[in-house]
């Protein structure tokens, strides 16, 4: 058997960043940057106004009251450029560009508001209430680097640098394929041996969540030969950027996905030393697209995401960091692990940094409405045997 | 005055849970669920296979090797309901309901895989890898609450309870509306005093990774009429659940939001006693439209949503925790904070719970483009007039 760590580097080899596209800004939010981002001009562009206020000489004020004759009005967004002699001051208001000889600012607050003539009451400190050309960043400067992940702030900033667009990763557009002849859409009526798909629901939504596109095809049925036409269809087409499946690749009679890839060299079959998601496969198909094929126990498949395909997604988006924040945690219940295989349990918290299986009356790999109560992964190591009560464990938060 | 605690409190009192709506499965991911889902059936279904082997009936095979014969093939899907006989197995997939009569199922790895009898060579536990209907939930368990956030794996919890859709709260549409004369859109050539309009970016995008839709208006000009206009008509929307705009909120002579809503009796313009973020407006335009007006600096914009307006979408989405996770962290800088009033530093994290101003040169409101480095706000208390090096923080996470 493969360790896990072994499998989760060969998933994420799979990937590479994708070519970068030019977005407008409204279409930046939750994309990678691959380019670095500098400042063309200073930022801010002028000298201005922190303050509303009076633009002022300050050799003028500096015995106070004084009274200066008002000989510019500046609100925000005025051309004017107004060059201030002795004795005069501008009312400005916050943002507008200080105007040639003023060298302070002085609060509307401490003085009479005036619009013709103005009482200054307070004399003001050297440059006092102006912000600098260029106290944000100066031409050159680096405002965002290549690799960050634009959220608010980043877009705000390359707005404020006069951008209209950035360069940025695409998304990875990834086809979800589940597999089973015992599939049924939910909300059909079911007889028996039948189930409602959830796992295609389920990775699609993964998909989704971390940032990639879903294409959710299937349940579809356990022909080999159907799934095989399925397969490389997804393959010839170049907006598919990775397929992952659920099912179909453990040791039984019916196993649809192993039977239909059995002649492709590019994909690998074989059991990972992980419980749940012993069985596993990936590889390439033919034409070069990575596949992920994932076992169809719904907690083995969520499991399995997040393990091998989510980080692998990351990397398409040109995410420097692919992987989930962990915390450290102390067993609040115990439970027993399998020898010789790495764990992965559903987890939720109880209280601070406590946790205790969210499958609650059983561990079984297909606890799928349990599931949904799980806010991490424990990720117990082969070594260990049983995480005893009060045992610290690492968490890979999922929520 | 207003205390910040205060603001807050009535920032979020404008907002109600939205109306639930029902949305198909591929819609339900990020919504709020607005209705408790217990499950109407078992799930599973039926008593079912855990493993790919043979279902037997284990009186047959106490005594090992047994040789049985083979009766049925029960693929995963099968409707197939043989009665096993004494001396009799099926085969039998992972997943399809166990025939009844027997008892156990026994591994195909432990068997010779027959297909016309089969030798069974390892004796089974009692109900041995029979996964028993309703393990994970009986009829009327609670699979999901209402008010759950739905994530992947809540949308296969839904899957599997057979439903093909959920009701949940509408995700709350906000016009988003920057004001300023000195605006323009970002591309456009500056003359003096212009500036690109980042703000409207900032909170189109704020408002989309809260969970709303934002629709965003502007830059508007320093127009009271025309911006009360727009304003009237936002309101008179019914697929406007909410107003943010930024600027026109301060002590200037051209304060175009105070001067819009100067005769808007549920609308009150105060101070609060935060930095940056002092000046402040919300209420409700006269057709009961929430709205909240930020100052227009883009680090009090930034800064004024997450304190007064995500916490209010989160309510609208139905969400029961409205609040960003925060983090006690150590100063690894020390800084200054305005006397008498709350402060919130954008900070950002150096090692392990350690923060620094993420300003660096300066703590200006203004600073937009090293906005961009802030994975925190710090939340310091008016009393604190300073924060010295290695003092402890609340930190808010925004990243």
């Amino acid at each position: 058997m493969r360790a896990l760590d072994e499998h989760r580097a060969a998933a994420l080899a799979l990937a590479a960043p994708l070519p970068a596209v030019e977005v407008g800004l409204a279409d930046a939010l939750g994309m990678v940057l691959a380019e670095d981002v500098r400042a063309d001009e200073p930022l801010p562009r002028w000298d201005n106004s922190a303050m509303d206020g009076y633009a002022v000489r300050r050799a003028d004020v500096l015995t106070v009251p004084a009274v200066l004759r008002v000989v510019a009005d500046l609100p925000a967004g005025s051309p004017d450029e107004p060059a201030l002699e002795p004795g005069t001051a501008a009312r400005i208001m916050t943002g507008a560009p200080v105007p040639p000889g003023a060298d302070a600012v002085v609060p509307i607050e401490v003085t009479d508001a005036g619009t013709t003539t103005v009482e200054i009451r307070v004399a003001p400190e050297p440059a006092a209430h102006i912000r600098r050309a260029g106290e944000d960043a100066i031409p050159g400067d680096l405002v965002l680097a290549a690799g960050a992940l634009l959220g608010p702030a980043h877009v705000a900033a390359l707005a404020s640098t006069c951008r209209s667009s950035a360069l940025v990763h695409r998304r990875p557009r990834i086809a979800v394929v589940s597999t089973g002849d015992e599939l049924v859409p939910p909300g059909t009526d079911l007889r028996r041996g039948q189930l409602p798909d959830s796992n295609s629901w389920l990775l699609a939504a993964a998909v989704t969540e971390a940032g990639a596109v879903a294409v959710r095809l299937g349940p579809v049925s356990d022909d080999p030969a159907a799934l095989l036409e399925l397969l490389h269809s997804l393959d010839a087409d170049p907006s598919v950027d990775g397929v992952v499946t659920s099912g179909g690749v453990s040791m039984g009679a019916f196993d649809v996905v192993k039977a239909a890839l059995a002649d492709s060299p590019g994909v690998e079959f074989l059991p990972v030393a992980v419980q749940p998601g012993k069985p596993q496969g990936l590889g390439r198909l033919p034409g070069g697209t990575p596949i992920w094929t994932l076992p169809g126990n719904p907690v083995s498949s969520f499991a399995s995401f997040e393990m091998f395909v989510r980080p692998a997604l990351g990397r398409m988006r040109g995410l420097a960091a692919v992987e989930r924040p962990t915390v450290t945690a102390l067993a609040d219940e115990g439970w027993r692990t399998p020898p010789g295989r790495a764990q992965l349990m559903p987890v939720r918290f109880v209280g601070d940094a406590r946790v205790v299986p969210a499958t609650g009356r059983g561990s079984g790999s297909h606890l799928v409405a349990r599931l949904a109560l799980a806010e991490g992964l424990a990720v117990v190591p082969a070594e260990v045997d049983e995480v005893v009560v009060g045992a610290s464990v690492h968490v890979l938060k999922v929520t």
